[in-house]
């Protein structure tokens, strides 16, 4: 392992984190000067932890200044990734516990009084999970934090988002196992082997992309009538596919209004499908996104897992609840907006609510759960298994049945233009049942966990594991959409920041780490 | 299709179990010549029942007894086994039903007064499920019953075991996708390209396997204390891994001492076992049934979740509530007898209950569910996933895991002495995802359908669609150990009738039947 360049990079990645922590700084005292006094609470601890994070980035990058980059192997790269977002968390998570620290006029009972649960925060934000400790009750709420926090809680959303594009889409194409593969040989024209054959070059391609679609969402939102503040954050939760928000009753706050909802909508489909695809629109090919094979079925899912819940809420309750816990008649425009609204949210994994959606009937919940574990495409900021792989999955277990009546008959299986193979197909459905396991095994250790706690039913351990091995944030009953994870105890929080870690690189990518192999020399 | 071959079997089948139920009624006078007087109650209702077997089943086998066997291939053998578990289970309901009929002395409201309901007792009887409609209130309970139809109850499972076992190992090896590949090449002494080459003489041996178990476990219950009637009945659920027992309180009944309860956990564990292993002990070569990987591994889980729940049980609470009410301290001796005992019932998806173990520590009750998606061995008379399954898919993501940090290795996949090649990994994966995904639609399913029912909560719809599709019995809460299906609406017990066919012909069996290419031509 050649641990003297990872640790240089790792030190790259801690300098990163402190200059935006630097940036949000200075926006801070912009803001002060524009004449919000109170906001000033947090730049002790931003400057601080950037302070820190400069120090030690500055060491690490130093004494691995000389490291040759050429025996950067594969396993380094992939001890690089797993650890960079354990170790990015660990500093993301400063400013929080250093501003509980430095105002002792904060109630000392505050969950950022707690290192883990600001550890559990700003995972959250990096994997863009969006899962929060913070609770409804002032003044333990998202509301009273300074305005300072919960800008650098937004960007820590918008840098793990363009973090993980960057990485799945030109870094390492192959570490999404499997589906990554696909858009590898599909969309020809951003990976190695296709037009821009460098690394820098295709980074710098998604960046833009991402920028682009950041900026253009941040205008509309204002347009709107949000204030810049609410639009930029709010829009960095999006196009991440995070789902922090600035207003306790997050996106239900009547401040965001329908057209605002609308243009969230739509920005959070477009966060949750392949990156890759917007290459060809900054070519002009605008139409060669409808003829991908994933995309088309993403939008269907999402267009009927929409029409379900719809119809389930016109047909069963007369009232829907906001999470500002304001309450609006089921007509059909209700009905569809927060259908199509938390079906949207949920199945891209940004976690985003409206309504609270632990009040809908069984059938509602069930595609909601559902949608939970799909997720958005391979190549976006979404969690979940993608949808190109429940593509796969669904035409391997359909050749299957086949195959039981027909022995001999094998019929190749394509996505676009690309063959599917057998070793494909098996990391497919490997990946799958490996996540079905997780999630399995993960809800038994949170009940486990949370042994004793009576808020803590089968439903709430089995959707936290579900909803952060999918980097979603809310799930149901105790986790529901107008609740928050501040409840838990330490270790569950210490165990579920490592499921995100786990679900946000892909499962297998972290797991390695477990595998005697990994640690063999050849 | 060849109709007519398949209509000719059938009716072969209806009067094989119609001659079954005529010697029920042989034995029910023996018994009343005894002195039973009250068990001429079923004679009526058998006797009816096996007249419309046998006048049905007669004419269906006159109609097809010109057909030609040599066109009958694979679809229409898939087609008939489908059918005849379907079909098997209509007609062994009748006695249940007929009972009531002629007895408007029997309380109108017993669960047996409707067809579903009886067709979901000899559902459950055929595929040795062991999921009962009748509760533990006289007179709706199982000790209410007549002898007779307790011993044709009994003999369900009795017949559905020999059958499925007839069918796996002998008839269709190959319908088992998958983990009956690995048996066809392992044991090369029972196969069609083995020693003895013939299906009616596989056929054959197992047949005597199955009665020198049966026969063996009989004569130890009876040396143990019970009664012959009762060693008989628990023998045929036993063997069968069905789980119907005589009494309301199952294995719990008092009837059944410990000597008795250790003779049934050492015949669940064989019954959970791969029959082709006995034919090596018929040949004197008992050693080799412990070179078996499966085998081993089988063993491995019994012992390693049996002493994961004994030590739950010990560390956690002070009394075992034993199904008949009783209560027992939690000794060393008790945890052992009882956690032992309920791990390998609900492993070999047998379902026999000493304990209740819903009130068990939450640990306990995650391993007895892990252990019913197991279930017992390729070939064996249990359902679940199957332990070779496990086996192989555990390898198949262990080498994925490896895949990612080693894309270009390949280690060859062995199981015993045969390698597994890509087609078959992917024939496990798809089976275990494909039950996963019919566990879960189930569930949801079960939900709908109970709609509105307080009893009915998400960890009983989701353990009552496991205990269906891998054939247990017993699942948690409202049908944990101490309780029945009988509370379900006529819809669910219909659905969940067809969940336990699916379950016990391996899912992929009866699936096909909705495969449009089934039915096409080639």
């Amino acid at each position: 392992m050649n641990y003297r360049f990872i640790i240089n990079q790792l030190g790259l990645l801690l300098i990163v984190l402190s200059a935006v922590m630097g940036a949000v700084v200075l926006w801070v005292l912009a803001d002060w000067l524009l004449g919000n006094a109170s906001e000033l609470q947090a730049v002790e601890a931003l400057l601080t932890a950037a302070g820190i994070g400069l120090l030690s980035g500055g060491v690490m990058w130093y004494v691995g200044r000389k490291a040759r980059s050429d025996t950067f192997g594969r396993r380094d790269a992939l001890f690089l990734v797993a650890i960079s977002w354990m170790v990015g968390a660990g500093l993301s998570a400063l400013p929080f516990f250093l501003w509980v620290v430095f105002h002792p006029s904060v109630d000392s009972s505050h969950p950022f009084g707690n290192y883990v649960a600001c550890y559990f925060e700003s995972m959250s934000g990096l994997t863009t999970t969006g899962a929060t400790v913070l609770s409804g009750d002032k003044p333990y709420d998202i509301e009273s934090l300074p305005r300072g926090l919960l800008l650098w809680r937004a960007l820590t959303h918008w840098l793990g988002g363009l973090g993980i594009v960057v990485l799945f889409v030109a870094v390492l194409p192959s570490l999404g196992v499997g589906a990554k593969k696909l858009f590898h040989t599909e969309s020809s024209g951003i990976t190695p082997s296709g037009v821009r054959p460098r690394i820098a070059e295709t980074a710098r391609i998604l960046w833009i992309i991402y920028v682009v679609l950041t900026v253009a969402q941040i205008v509309l939102l204002r347009l709107c009538g949000m204030g810049w503040f609410d639009s930029a954050c709010h829009t960095f939760a999006t196009v991440a596919t995070g789902g922090f928000s600035t207003y306790n009753a997050s996106t239900g706050n009547p401040a965001i209004n329908t057209p605002a909802l609308i243009v969230i909508i739509f920005f959070m489909i477009l966060a949750g499908a392949n990156f890759g695809l917007y290459f060809h629109v900054l070519r002009g090919s605008i139409g060669s996104i409808f003829k991908d094979t994933e995309f088309r079925f993403y939008l269907v899912i999402l267009a009927v897992a929409s029409l379900i819940v719809t119809g389930s809420l016109l047909m069963n309750q007369p009232e829907i609840t906001i999470t500002n816990a304001d309450v609006v008649e089921t007509g059909v425009g209700n009905s569809a907006l927060h259908g199509a609204f938390q079906v949207v949210s949920i199945q891209t994994t940004t976690g985003f609510a409206t309504a609270d959606f632990n009040q809908w009937p069984f059938l509602a919940k069930a595609v909601i759960v559902a949608v939970m574990f799909i997720g958005g495409c391979a190549g976006s900021t979404a969690g979940g298994i993608k949808v190109v792989r429940l593509w796969v999955m669904m035409k391997v277990l359909w050749a299957e049945l086949e195959h039981v009546f027909n022995p001999n008959v094998i019929r190749p299986l394509r996505v676009g233009n690309t063959t599917v193979d057998n070793s494909l197909k098996l990391a497919v459905l490997g990946y799958v049942l490996g996540m079905a396991l997780l999630v399995f095994g993960g809800s038994i250790v949170v009940m486990m966990l949370e042994h004793g706690n009576p808020r803590c039913d089968y439903t709430t351990a089995a959707t936290a594991s579900v909803a952060t091995l999918c980097t979603i944030g809310p799930g149901l009953n105790a986790i529901g959409a107008t609740e928050n994870y501040g409840w838990m105890s330490t270790p569950t929080m210490a165990f579920l920041s490592i499921l995100m870690a786990f679900g946000r690189l892909e499962i297998f990518a972290l797991f390695v780490l477990v595998h005697p192999r990994f640690w063999m020399k050849d």
